[in-house]
């Protein structure tokens, strides 16, 4: 079964307006550069120009100050990206899993699985879970003892939920994600061989997961050593990521893969941790921060704006010669010091 | 059982010269440094002389150049890793699984599996998947609906393959990996009440893994948002490597562990990409570029060859020092400059 | 049922001293900032005197020097952070699970599991593994064939330990681990049509993990392409962390997450590598050696002490020029040398 709108159909749904239709049907979306005669696609930005002229799209969404860059049927909105992302999800709609548990899957009778949950092949439900409504829960994933799934959150196959967990509703956890993970906590003590030995710190809090929260696969979040792990409304996280004990994520942050922020760093509301940034740990980073991909946060940001810390990449023999000289870079300064004093003698010199 | 070869059952097989044969048969392999006297090893590099001379192993795998510096056994070829890796092909034979499915296994009627197929312990084949001869699928893998696996292909255990993913023969999917997962895209609206959300963009492309691809433990490879991500034939990945939606990688490019390549990079054939090493996304690079480990790629590279983006390790306080004079070197350049035009001025009032 | 102490019963199992006791009786642990008042707290370093001096802890465990910061009831001891380590182990101790095989676990019958043994829901153990005591394992975990765990070893859920690896006793493994995977081993080779293409190496190696080793969630550890990984006594690994094959870390050596380490290389013992950190294969790396978070490091390092390898991050306009200057770093090195040639030049001149 194929979804079909009038571009008419979809401003009566999301808003906008029609311009030059031409009584196109739309069943797919697609990009300007690959999209069938089908698709409706968008446009945001002029370097994008050669694509639009190209594109075999039925129709496009575009901003109104490119409204006469095509003389394709278009809709017109402030933003075309977001409305692109609504019309994708009428024309792919979630699809829905029967309601039901799966004969092979184990559920602990002090559990509460709703008659309106999926739950698939192999799945384990331990002791004393809390199911909300419409929870979908994919094959091979294990839930632990005294979690708490809210409505219409989903789990997708093979994901582990660790004891005592909380996540809210909305919630979509990907494949091999790892939730209320034991945080990496050891004290050093030395042993009566006089050698050091690391004792284990018990990891007793939890990890709290607010509404609309997205996790990647592969990522680990790790409950808290003493207080929780929280991670706020809205937030979206890519794949393997680790997110260490007690840490807090503000609302709407989002971050990319590959990140690790390491215990106890305090994260604001809408900031964006590009891929393979690294945050160290009891940092506190304020509100509308972007971090580039890359680079390795190792101080505290008060102040929202965008933070590099990234060496450019070079042809290897040249990084070569780059880096013997980032080594004497402080030699390079003392000498440049000298040179300065040596020149003002000189200019001193001249006024006696 | 174990398996036993002369210097001539092998060369008769592999091809190459035998040389000083004292009538031994080799058993296992080994390196030179901790070979037993029923192994064979190779040598590849003069520096590893030293090992080569008090090694215990029964024969050595060397170079024509090499030849007289050894009076083991031997045999000469032109590449003797590649040659010593089909030797240890021969000694040790994949074992191969019984075909049969386990009875704790869950495979949805409409999906086919061939009798010459191994599937193991709590496997989970959900519907319309189609299967290849001789394909394994270890213990606790899920492979969802409409996937289809080539010809010999072995899923490791616990792996997670998506739905809609199709991977060619004779690939090997190694523990933990997930295929197919949704890629990381959300656009960025602003709400009724002025704050800022994001909408998920469904990912609608799928995961294309061509044939003789090997994909390490833990991996993650999303499926395309609009269009598929792609894996061209003999592309090897190893642990913990995330790939983004709508990347296309280039036949037998190697990717080492821990490296992330964001959205829609395209990568060309037989490059090699260094461990921890991060592309960024919509880049392209051509064929035949190496990149060296934990080096962020932040432009397009057009011309083959080694590139690298690394500071070099310093003792701590050192680093110190470095990293400060790097915080103000926009100010030592400026400071040179003004040397530059000082010492001019000096020169031009000589010559007046 | 909760476990309650006064501060006499700690210091009797603990060691220590009583100060100021008001017969308080904690029954948990907390931060000095969130604890509760039935909560025993510990307080290592002056800069945290404000949050010991409106701490609503029960009690605190502190230095002896710093006796007089608080009129709360206190223990004295000399490491006061791995005190609270072992107050909260009693406080908390570990949840025992009820010996027995869950149903829906699968053991071969040639596989020997002590009746002391855990073994959970959906798990399974292949051919002839061998547990020791009191092992328990967790859900959907797979054990390959061929594999021993010593007595008292944890395996959290879905775990997967690849056939012949071993495993000391008292381990810790968490969820979504991946041991004795193959290692990333191929040699390059030219094919007829002269393309270039990978043969695999045959990974022949084990994993062999000594006592009292924890592994964290979905980190993965190779097995050895010829000899062995070996994980020695008392290392500590974190999350998202991959070590490659053949690799050797001395005991009572901590590895933070999303830390890489390639190849063959040999890591000391009580070192500490910082998350991120990435160390080249074939090195070489002494006891006591402290690696800076996000560091790479090329090089063997002989001498024991603390290496960084980062770049200072900037506000993103700052670093754009600081990068085009890094780049720009050989030229300014020979500009200065120039410099200096000229004012030698001039000084010259002065004497003649």
């Amino acid at each position: 079964m194929i979804n079909s709108f009038s571009l008419y159909d979809l401003v009566d749904k999301l808003g906008g307006e029609v311009i030059d239709d031409n009584k196109v049907a739309v069943t797919h979306v697609g990009s300007l550069q690959y999209a069938e005669s089908n698709a409706i696609s968008f446009f945001n930005d002029t370097k994008y120009n050669g694509y639009l002229s190209s594109t075999k799209a039925a129709a496009v969404i575009l901003k109104p100050e490119h409204v006469l860059l095509t003389s394709k049927p278009k809709i017109i909105t402030n933003n075309p990206y977001a409305y692109f992302a609504k019309v994708s999800q009428l024309l792919n709609p979630k699809k829905v899993n029967t309601p039901g548990i799966h004969p092979s899957a184990i559920v602990h009778p002090s559990s509460n699985v709703p008659v309106s949950c999926h739950i698939a092949e192999n799945v384990c439900i331990q002791n004393n879970v809390i199911l909300g409504e419409q929870v979908e829960i994919g094959a091979g994933s294990v839930v632990e003892s005294n979690v708490i799934l809210g409505d219409k959150t989903i789990l997708e196959s093979n994901v582990t939920i660790k004891s005592e967990s909380i996540i809210g509703e909305n919630c979509h956890i990907f494949s091999g994600a790892v939730i209320g993970n034991d945080g990496f906590g050891y004290a050093e003590e030395s042993s009566a061989d006089n050698g050091k030995r690391w004792v284990k710190i018990p990891q007793v809090g939890r990890v709290i997961i607010h509404a609309h929260v997205d996790i990647g696969a592969n990522t680990t979040i790790d409950r808290g050593a003493i207080d929780d792990t929280v991670i706020a409304e809205g937030v979206k996280i890519d794949n393997l990521v680790q997110i260490a004990h007690n840490c807090r994520i503000g609302a709407h942050t989002v971050i990319a893969g590959c990140v690790g922020i390491a215990g106890s760093a305090i994260i604001g509301e809408h900031c964006r941790l590009g891929g393979g940034a690294m945050i160290l740990g009891h940092l506190n980073i304020v509100d509308h921060v972007t971090i580039s991909p890359g680079s390795m946060i190792m101080r505290s940001i008060q102040q929202s704006g965008t933070y590099t810390a990234l060496m450019p990449s070079q042809e290897h023999s040249a990084w070569l010669k780059t880096a013997a000289n980032v080594r004497q870079l402080t030699q390079l300064t003392d000498r440049v010091k000298k040179i300065e004093a040596a020149l003002n003698n000189i200019e001193n010199l001249k006024k006696t």
